[in-house]
């Protein structure tokens, strides 16, 4: 019943404080309206710490990691935590640099994430201690396939129980667990990847579910399939003409007007 | 006569510095382009004092801001004020944190802003010295009704004597106010709080109109009832499937061809 | 054959690093994609340093400089030129504050850049060590015409032969050249001034051309080239009502369905 999710995101309309990258800021922003939760951005450490107090979600992610926002992303972080709120990763760029793998780990160590999500290469990265992640992007040779989703299976399982958080791990297919059971969810479209930020758009999204929605596993699967899903209906309303910055609009808009029964009948997932 | 104030603007192409949040400053930039006003962004300090000494306006707005870009708005603010340039606070969630209520405190004590704008909740938090705003929007409660409207009249009137100021207070219903006399505008539509940054976007072009056109008051009401109009002029070019990433664009769009006779005509106002 | 440079770049996909401003970065990122670029933006010193390295090109834009971006531009550029990586350099404002001007000219004495690009005023102030350029947009007085064209290849000319680089001035005709030979190219829309950040757009694909592209000079002037004619197919899809908004969204996707063909016929250009 993944579609009561964003009935209950639209219903209960969460606070989303976001410490996130400035390329992809105004979509996260945007996209956390579209799906019915309030947006939220400090990034000054003792701002941050005091504007989280007010929300129900934490979503950090190190995109334009800096020392100001990493400080603020751990006072924010604890405060959160403290305070029993929604936390969510998102190690972008995690195994292209040393700032980056060692301030995602740090994270891990000292904060408890309700969920963690990345393409397969960051999710590596974080599994090994180290990585070797080509940009933002994900690595061709980490591509989740028909061929190899077992294998993938059982190590986002396996990340999941090592981390202790929902894992979610986006790419061709994507792969939702929390350690026992795994979302196979195979929406979306390999476009979405010439947007930038849909991503980050996904793990906003994906604090305000979590928030939102007492199942925190479906929850997360929820988002993950609306995201795909509102990717596939963009493209459907593409023109001769259109590029990816007017997909980039219509993915936005398609969340905008998503309702629980086209969640719910769009979303294309088994459980393993 | 509203009308005239975007003539104004599109003639003398006011430069306006901007030193705002990274989370709707693009939307800032081609809303301030759009209306015929030209925009530059400058937030380190040194950087920030020299910039606005080629602009005819500053608009500070608070949303994310740091220690850095703080001393940027008064090292900007002490500058464009000797100068005798238009200047616009924007206090974006002031009584939601302690940093950023005390923040546009000091600046309306140590500078003399043309224009105060904000939503209820946070010129309520900044005639009061402090609040308990929600974030970036305002409370339910702070709602300017048809039924509370005199009495909200008269607080708009209040708060600019004692600031010394124009205040625009947006909402359901705008007010705008030199303490005197009292705007209050019934345009715009409630979906412009789904779109990110149609407030921020307003204390831009708030900045230009101020800047260009000689009645300051009738220029800041102008300016309100040009962003609510073109809400409603773009909304009535939403088609279906259309969400809030094209009613963003299509705000923007309607305000690039705002002509004074259709601002003229299509403001809907009367004064108290 | 400028139609070949962007086959080069999809078939390459050059990893390009950005050090730009917050105003235009996500514009910056989905135009990279759009031409068959990758971008990854990173701004804190030790982590640009690192990540350049990962990449084949840089683009240094000093739009929203700080002191630590400044750092981070210093650290990256260095590092980037040690491994021969391509460096472009937009010199957004130089002329415009102390601060502007004098970290562009020493980001030009400590490193060899391959491209330099900007609007004439820009270049002028690198030219003469100064300048009084009025915000991020050229003098009027420094617009290049058909009266002038001749002296103003010559200045172009020896500023690249001076800078020892490519030099790419864009304005109402753009003229970029190597010292030896100057493109002057009349593609582009006069209304692409109305959208912010198609000069920052410009750089970010400038560097991905130049990197993918064997023939320097050839690659630049595609660039330039591919952005105007991107303006002019995106304002012939221009319906009643849109404005700067739409038009921002038509010219990132006009560079999405880019060919080859339809750069090498639509490139409007003379070699002097």
């Amino acid at each position: 019943m993944l579609g009561k999710a964003i009935d209950n995101v639209r219903t209960h309309t969460p606070l989303i404080h976001n410490i996130t990258n400035y390329v992809t800021v105004n979509d996260v922003a945007n996209v956390l309206l579209a799906c019915g939760g309030s947006p939220i951005m400090a990034d000054e450490p003792e701002d941050a710490a005091e504007i989280t107090t007010i929300c129900s979600g934490l979503n950090i992610n190190i995109g334009t990691l800096n020392k100001r926002t990493i400080e603020a992303m751990f006072a924010a972080g604890h405060r959160a935590q403290e305070l029993g709120h929604i936390l969510v990763l998102d190690p972008v760029g995690a195994g292209a640099s040393k700032l980056r793998t060692e301030t995602a780990l740090k994270l891990m160590q000292e904060l408890k994430f309700d969920v963690i999500r990345g393409n397969m290469s960051e999710i590596k990265t974080l599994a090994l201690g180290s990585g070797t992640t080509r940009g933002v992007d994900a690595d061709v040779s980490d591509a989740v396939t028909e061929q190899n989703l077992s294998a993938a299976v059982s190590f986002v399982k396996d990340f999941a129980r090592q981390a202790d958080c929902i894992a979610a791990v986006t790419g061709a297919i994507d792969l939702v667990s929390d350690g026992e059971t795994c979302y196979v969810i195979r929406n979306g479209r390999k476009e979405m990847g010439q947007v930038t930020g849909t991503g980050c758009q996904l793990s906003g999204i994906m604090a305000a579910f979590v928030a939102a929605h007492p199942d925190k596993l479906e929850a997360a699967a929820a988002a993950v399939a609306c995201m795909g899903l509102a990717g596939e209906i963009a493209w459907s309303r593409m023109e001769e003409g259109d590029g990816n910055s007017t997909y980039r609009n219509r993915i936005i808009d398609a969340i905008y007007n998503m309702d629980s029964e086209t969640l719910e009948r769009g979303a294309k997932y088994e459980i393993r």
